[in-house]
């Protein structure tokens, strides 16, 4: 058990949003869902007493890292308590009664519209609009009952607005997967720990991250992802984050994180937790 | 002289972008502007022989890393041939005659509306529009004769589509810079380089960033950013860039890539040119 029964995790999105897919497949159905519209309003929730625990997407294996979360992370005081991984499996979705010959209009938000390059170049006469969330695109045109618009969005999306999936993996890479955090206020860690993500700066010098960086590597512990951000109002200065595959509760990692205290400016666990089983067989 | 006389300078946007701001700094009055709407036709302008040269953005000291641009630079093989850096100084504009009072709805790209919160705290009525580009906001506003809309752009937007700014230093950090790279065909290296850009990827194991950073640390050479991207269709491995305080010309420089060529993986060298010089008296 992740979290207790009946606790209250926020998303951002609509319901029917590829985060709420993440939320029931890590933690079930014995949660709340809070859906909120905007990343912000996600983090602000906790503050608000409007839920206990946050699920916010972090990376995409096509688009990226997504920099707000890392941003807003850093400045809460959330920890990291879990992470899953979902497969992104974009679906065209019409209105009931509706068929794929009568839309005009594809609206979805704009990354899951550049992830359906192929499906447009076949269909070059489909106008493409960009809204601010996916299922809340399939809500719309659910809405609006217009056979001639339809939406990209996730299987659930369709199903909780009552939408009609018109065609099925309209992606064109399949190796599209978003891992997601799961944020909550207790720092406790797990036994069953393998992972361990925390943030630094380095001082301004030649091999100053690479100084950072050697605790970690003298004593064999692999760093999974790296990422730099810039500091606002520090220009051309970083703050960076590690995912190393370690737990935070052994002595060996301690000595690091020990070392790496002193090459750095504020170091900051974020959580040391359970890492997602890797979707793919073809990861590696 | 960084360029030919009359050389064709593509950028991103409409006529008065940041983009086109950084291309006059770069490379003054004496180059043919190619404005293009999105970074991939930017890109495209080469091959297309419409354009001689690029000015992409790849950072802003708020937003942090331009991805696209990475990922278009990757795939490309275009080099960098010099940095620009610009400062991000947001104005209101309106259509001549009207007043701040006047309006009611603001456009501009959501990066910049992003960049204005302050502005929008104060004037908590005025609505928000997100559009594609800040420039192009301008161009339709005025287009419009329209003294309720406003939009938020550079200065140049104004002048050149005939707007009126109604209110200058709307941005709410003020170290708010944008870094451009000028791309082009050649790979020629200046004596006086003493900046070095190159990506690569590192195999799957224990310490493997450690080690490809070695080089470079153990001479001194200072790592000056460095960005993890993800590879398409191969989740969680990553490509890494790398700027460096060096040129490429040096012969220490030429042994720390030997060495890293046979640490990495598809290691090229993006381009080895003058640093800009940094703006802001207090980045350090």
């Amino acid at each position: 058990m992740k979290v207790e029964s009946g606790a209250r995790v926020a998303f951002q999105g609509e319901r029917g949003a590829f985060s709420e897919e993440a939320v029931v497949k890590l933690l079930g159905d014995g949660i709340v869902l809070v859906p909120r519209p905007t990343f912000e309003a996600m983090f602000d929730s906790i503050d608000e007493n409007a839920a206990d625990y946050i699920l916010a997407p972090i990376e995409n294996t096509l688009a990226g890292s997504v920099h707000r979360t890392f941003d807003l992370l850093v400045e809460s005081r959330l920890s990291i308590i879990a992470e899953e991984i979902i497969p992104i499996v974009h679906h065209l979705i019409g209105v009931q009664g509706g068929t794929i010959e009568q839309i005009t209009t594809v609206e979805s938000h704009p990354v899951a519209l550049a992830q359906c390059e192929r499906f447009f170049h076949e269909r070059p006469e489909l106008k493409r609009i960009a809204t601010e969330d996916t299922a809340g695109s399939v809500r719309a045109i659910i809405a609006a009952g217009d056979a001639t618009r339809a939406a990209i969005a996730s299987r659930r999306a369709a199903e909780i607005h009552g939408g009609k999936v018109l065609r099925g993996h309209l992606e064109d890479n399949s190796e599209n997967y978003t891992r997601f955090l799961l944020l909550g206020s207790s720092s406790k860690i797990s036994d069953a720990a393998n992972k361990l993500s925390l943030v630094f700066q380095t001082a301004h010098q030649p091999g100053a991250l690479f100084h950072a960086l050697g605790p970690f590597a003298r004593r064999g512990i692999n760093l999974m992802k790296i990422e730099s951000r810039p500091i606002a109002g520090r220009p051309w200065e970083y703050r960076f984050y590690l995912d190393l595959q370690a737990s935070a509760l052994h002595p060996e990692v301690k000595a690091a994180i020990a070392e790496l205290e002193k090459l750095s400016v504020n170091l900051r666990i974020l959580g040391s937790y359970v890492s997602a089983e890797i979707f793919s067989a073809k990861a590696n």
